[in-house]
């Protein structure tokens, strides 16, 4: 999350200061048109233009067909270096958080990350009669029940789906697609960098100052990783998720934090004679009333899930009563997937979805014509009565159809009456494969029908 | 799903016959009692009581403690032995389709299966103001679009979230949390019987029939089969996923289907050799403005997600242009996971979540207690100056605390000076082991504190 550090006095307003007047004075208030929706479109300002904010700019510039969103403001420090002309002329360019607090702005979305001055904005972002999304998971573990109830009482939209997994809708898995179920435990690899480290200690054998080293180097870790390998921001995510899923009000300062500044591939070699790998999971579970919560390394089976995640992939598995273990993976962190969860918020905050069920209405579905030019590679078994020739037979008809060859396999064992043997093609479009394989079927040494199939990597 | 053959009328219309009246009149027309919200509770017709219909009966009655939603109808051909005690005196119990479009049900969840009669109820449900939740995949991968056009006009809501992967909140994900996204690819493991059976195949290397049988005897396979292992039920969901995430219109006869019937170990033992295995995938690909839809074996490489799906669980994988591949999985089928997934969809109807965030305001979050008594295996890792006498000092530590020793691990090739090993301890609570803990880090012979962690299996 890129920190902004907007000047607020010490008495918490925002007002207008000196070079924030110059810009708000420069800047031309911008009207976009009103294209299709009888309200106009959701007028949306980003206050925080960083990776994320720049990510959600562009995202919205892409939709353009859409005119239901539109990038009115734009609100960052230093912004005379900001401004960027990909974003359209609509866009009003200021260093005032009071400028997007007096405009017309719909809907803002905080994208500064901390808690101050964050939580002064959103408080008066609501409080003014605007709907907010954040990616803010700080400011939602610390002050999320608050904001709500504020957000409630102004009948306004407070969306916090980037706030937990990056792009992975785990919130919104788990507060509709499972309302219907009673979550008793969810457990989860919520730090992409804490993933990383463990991942270069486990392939590398490297000890932990060398992978944290990698880390930085590559971007996945901050110069002071503290928050995230110490546990803390692990630990803002699952009080979040605590709440949404488990139903519960769990601080996050409650949450019992590990490091994994002790760690050294030592342990990888003896997580591996017991079928184990290491990893930060994050837990929170329901007993009697009572929730256990821990983020920290832990020892993780290979054979579950949680075992398999790699890089800076983020997963989540919610226990339910009833419906067993749910599984949300991906992206966990990055521009582009946080900035699709800021979109899909939008997209709420705008009321795209609400009364419309969108996706599967016939206006919104466009009718498309199949095809089966999609390239792939294939997987061909035949079993044949073995004789000279039947390569060279098989050969000839790919050639003709310019199929190419990747390789052959015989594996011993099999008698010559009914010999299998498997032919890999490179990708090619399934079209010509059925007319190839159409032409095969007539080979009289083939004892059964070939079987084809494709490869999926 | 469970089919029901309600006897209609060859020109389509649903009326009394003989035994529906006679069930009618028996029925007392019971009004709940209206408690907590304005509006009373949603009164809930189930139409198909089946294993999935007794499941969502079972789930609302255990949240009686929420009044919103309240069971009023079970509507199923030889209600006579359907009828059970434990969903309470205020059910109606009738053979009649008609009797519940008479009713003030709210909301007609519609459970039968199969297009014939339950277009014909569903429409006419619509028609007379009432909202529909389906988990019909058939229904609406065929008629989809007409019936929420329908539910559209008539201002009523029609959910089918429990139409595809069964409790695998992936409808709403893709609907919801990913509508910022422009999803281009949707791959999956759709079929539950196909993937048992595929596993089984490879576990036990075995011969189709083999393994179609034993999938047979467990109940993970109808006596006929081929909807599953021929790929239509694939085809009916995959073209739901295509309208909700690729947003275009997939007729289901559209989608190429293969089926598993003419695999055998062979091609097991084959797809190892190439680094894979073998699953039922089914692909969705937007590919310049024309869609690529197929369903059939697929050799799929072992680091792929998809290749780690075992046993009937579902995986689906959606690939979108910002946010990359995000993951759905989770129990694909089955009495209680689908209803889950129809009682998410009652919530949606009842307007539970409409206005409120519910899962977030603080009235509906419970604070809770921390507790450090939630019970896990343990590892932990000493690094000592090795004398003799460490492992009793260390386990009269652990009997002090009742902490039963597990394992004991020794990896050669470590200098005496600084020697790691690692001790395994059975379940235990927290707290007790880091009172043990304290005590061992006192002890003079450890080079650096012992590090511990749970073991997640």
């Amino acid at each position: 999350m890129n920190q902004m550090n907007v000047a607020v006095p010490a008495d918490g307003s925002l007002r207008h200061q000196g070079p924030e007047l110059l810009l708000a004075h420069a800047a031309v208030k911008a009207r976009p048109l009103t294209l299709g929706a009888a309200e106009g479109p959701c007028r949306i300002a980003l206050v925080g233009f960083g990776t994320v904010g720049q990510s959600v700019a562009r995202l919205l510039q892409s939709r353009s067909d859409e005119r239901s969103l539109c990038l009115t403001y734009v609100c960052n420090r230093g912004i005379a270096r900001k401004m960027a002309s990909w974003t359209g002329p609509d866009v009003v360019w200021t260093e005032s958080m009071q400028e997007i607090l007096d405009s017309d702005a719909d809907v803002v979305v905080e994208l500064m990350g901390g808690l101050d001055p964050a939580y002064e904005l959103v408080v008066r972002a609501l409080r003014c009669g605007k709907s907010v999304v954040t990616a803010n998971k700080q400011l939602i573990a610390h002050s999320g029940s608050h904001l709500l109830q504020l957000a409630s009482e102004q009948g306004k939209y407070l969306g916090f789906g980037a706030c937990v997994a990056g792009g992975v809708p785990v919130l919104s898995g788990l507060q509709d697609g499972l309302a219907g179920d009673r979550i008793v435990k969810i457990r989860g690899i919520l730090n992409g960098t804490c993933n990383y480290i463990l991942n270069r200690i486990e392939q590398g054998g490297i000890s932990f100052a060398e992978a944290l080293r990698e880390a930085q180097q590559a971007g996945f870790a901050e110069a002071d990783p503290s928050f995230d390998i110490d546990g803390q921001d692990a630990a803002a995510k699952l009080a979040i998720l605590a709440r949404v899923g488990l139903k519960v009000s769990l601080e996050p300062e409650k949450v019992t934090c590990r490091t994994i500044r002790n760690l050294s591939a030592i342990d990888f070699a003896y997580a591996k004679e017991l079928g184990c790998t290491v990893r930060q999971i994050s837990t929170a579970t329901m007993k009697d009333g009572q929730i256990y919560a821990a983020v920290g390394p832990s020892l993780v089976g290979n054979d579950c899930s949680l075992a398999k995640v790699s890089g800076n992939q983020n997963l989540i598995v919610s226990t339910g009563e009833f419906g067993g273990d749910t599984m949300f993976g991906g992206q966990g962190a990055g521009g582009d997937p946080t900035a699709v969860a800021v979109l899909s918020d939008l997209m709420q905050a705008a009321g795209c979805r609400s009364a419309e069920q969108a996706s599967f209405q016939p206006a919104r579905v466009s009718s498309c014509e199949a095809t089966l030019e999609v390239e792939s590679s294939h997987y061909l078994r035949f079993v044949v009565r073995d004789r000279p020739g039947i390569i060279a037979a098989l050969a000839a008809v790919f050639a003709k159809h310019r199929l190419n060859l990747h390789a052959i396999l015989q594996k011993p064992g099999y008698e010559k009456e009914c010999l299998p043997f498997v032919i890999t093609l490179e990708p090619c479009a399934q079209r010509l494969l059925t007319m190839a394989l159409d032409e095969i079927k007539g080979f009289d040494f083939l004892v059964e029908p070939p079987v084809s199939m494709p490869i999926v990597q």
